[in-house]
């Protein structure tokens, strides 16, 4: 299975980014992993809010393989239980759709016109989180669910 | 407002104790900020998990002053957006009850006496986080919830 996470913007934080990356290794005896931070525009230049979006989704769209679903991490999305995320993910490689990207927004989240186009909205949370501390959170998410349809003791209900 | 944060068991990971104590010190500035770490039994002797979550529930109860309302961090709680949960705290702090204490489980969760004495359970997600990384970000939460109460920019809906 191929699973791809996309971010915009590095990870500030070096201890975040450390957290992250001990969850990015143990994924990747689990699945074909690979892990993008998209450089994030407003670091570059002045743009209006919309305009950052839009560029954000052409740069996300530019990087996603034609066969992989986009699944977007939203706070309007839906929601799903340790157990029932890793349902869905075993079931996308069960139906042959062996490749996933997960896509973490900037700070001001997803232009409509990505939305639209998304397989899948998630939602981790009806509290808000940092949008860095959100990759720390989703990778072990991901590391979970593997986990679990591997049958391994990481998980307890 | 004095605000307490209980946990069972020490935070294994120096990176993300790190990340923690970050958010304590901001915590700090705005309320009357302590944090605990419960010594783990399971750490000193081979105890049922009933046992376990009992003698817990007892350290629990005998560090919690008499005035403060006990909340827990429970997966079957109540579930927040960072907003209404910022509410909930400054209702708190407007009905004089200005003494919370939050505790967040070891790894098999909360004793059924415990949560029957508790003014109210919350849950972060409908999925399942490490106990660990739970107390990054709940006092992540808390120092949002505060900077919501005090009209800062921090949060953005």
């Amino acid at each position: 299975m191929k699973v791809t996470l996309l971010v915009i913007g590095k990870t500030d934080d070096k201890l975040l980014k450390e957290l992250i990356d001990k969850y990015h290794k143990k994924l990747k005896h689990y699945a074909r992993f690979s892990y993008t931070e998209i450089p994030d525009p407003s670091r570059r230049k002045s743009l209006s809010i919309d305009d950052q979006k839009e560029q954000e989704a052409q740069k996300i769209e530019s990087l996603i393989d034609k066969q992989s679903k986009l699944i977007l991490l939203d706070e309007n999305g839906r929601t799903f239980s340790s157990r029932s995320f890793a349902s869905f993910i075993e079931k996308e490689g069960l139906q042959g759709n062996s490749n996933l990207t997960f896509v973490i927004a900037g700070p001001y989240g997803f232009s409509d016109s990505l939305k639209a186009k998304a397989h899948l909205l998630i939602s981790l949370s009806k509290m808000t989180f940092t949008h860095q501390m959100v990759r720390l959170i989703f990778s072990e998410q991901l590391y979970r669910a593997f986990s679990i349809i591997k049958g391994e003791p990481y998980h307890h209900d």
